[in-house]
């Protein structure tokens, strides 16, 4: 339970950074990197803005929180993020050796679990952490897009 | 026959970066991108030296270029790496929607080949071009580290 609210807690932060993401035209998907109760990396998608599908919010987190640490690998750290990440960030979360990744919704066409498990063996998943505040965020994004 | 002769140019392109990577004391993998026959990006591994995970010759080469063409997607390009990219670059690949994929060596371990193809179904694939100048120039590296 201690640990729930405490996930709820994270994940809404991250959330923050997905409504940052939305209001800049950009899908909304949030990050933040926590060790020790402490966030010390924020993040949100960014690939419209930097002209870059390399800048996901996780990459960009990833980076962060590397400089933070001065140190590449994020083995101490839990990553929250408001999507199930993509084939990419799964595979920079694989180098990083992340302790844990925390999620709210799965995505069923990119998200990184449609190929199997691409995470180190390592790293702890929760999922389904918010999962209805982080949908309805991405379908009402799509849907304003459509108009 | 020219095709060939055209990708072992842009392939050797490629392995000089590796060098320079070799050089600094990282993992020797090098990349350029090329568009209509020009290189637009050239790129180096430099994780160690950035301290930083997702700093593969593929994802700042990508970022380079997208740069340089003011657009994120790599629709007429060609990337030319001196090792077979792994899932976090086999993932930025699928999302650049890249034209080709030149590569010389398979890399059997962390290569993305091995989950499958995480490609973009229009990206085409080349495998081979100088595999033992790449293959060398890596365990050369790694020989080098473990005296």
């Amino acid at each position: 339970m201690k640990d729930l609210i405490k996930h709820e807690y994270f994940i809404r932060k991250a959330l923050e950074e997905a409504h940052k993401a939305s209001e800049k035209g950009e899908v909304p998907v949030g990050v933040v990197i926590v060790i020790d109760n402490k966030i010390i990396a924020r993040a949100h998608n960014l690939t419209q803005t930097l002209n870059d599908v390399t800048a996901h919010a996780e990459i960009l987190a990833i980076t962060s929180a590397s400089n933070f640490l001065n140190g590449k690998y994020l083995k101490d750290c839990t990553m929250y993020v408001t999507l199930e990440p993509c084939v990419m960030c799964a595979g920079a979360l694989y180098w990083s050796q992340i302790k844990q990744l925390v999620f709210c919704a799965f995505d069923f066409k990119r998200g990184y679990s449609q190929h199997g498990n691409l995470l180190h063996p390592k790293t702890n998943v929760i999922s389904g952490i918010c999962e209805t505040e982080s949908s309805t965020l991405l379908k009402e994004f799509f849907r304003s897009k459509r108009k």
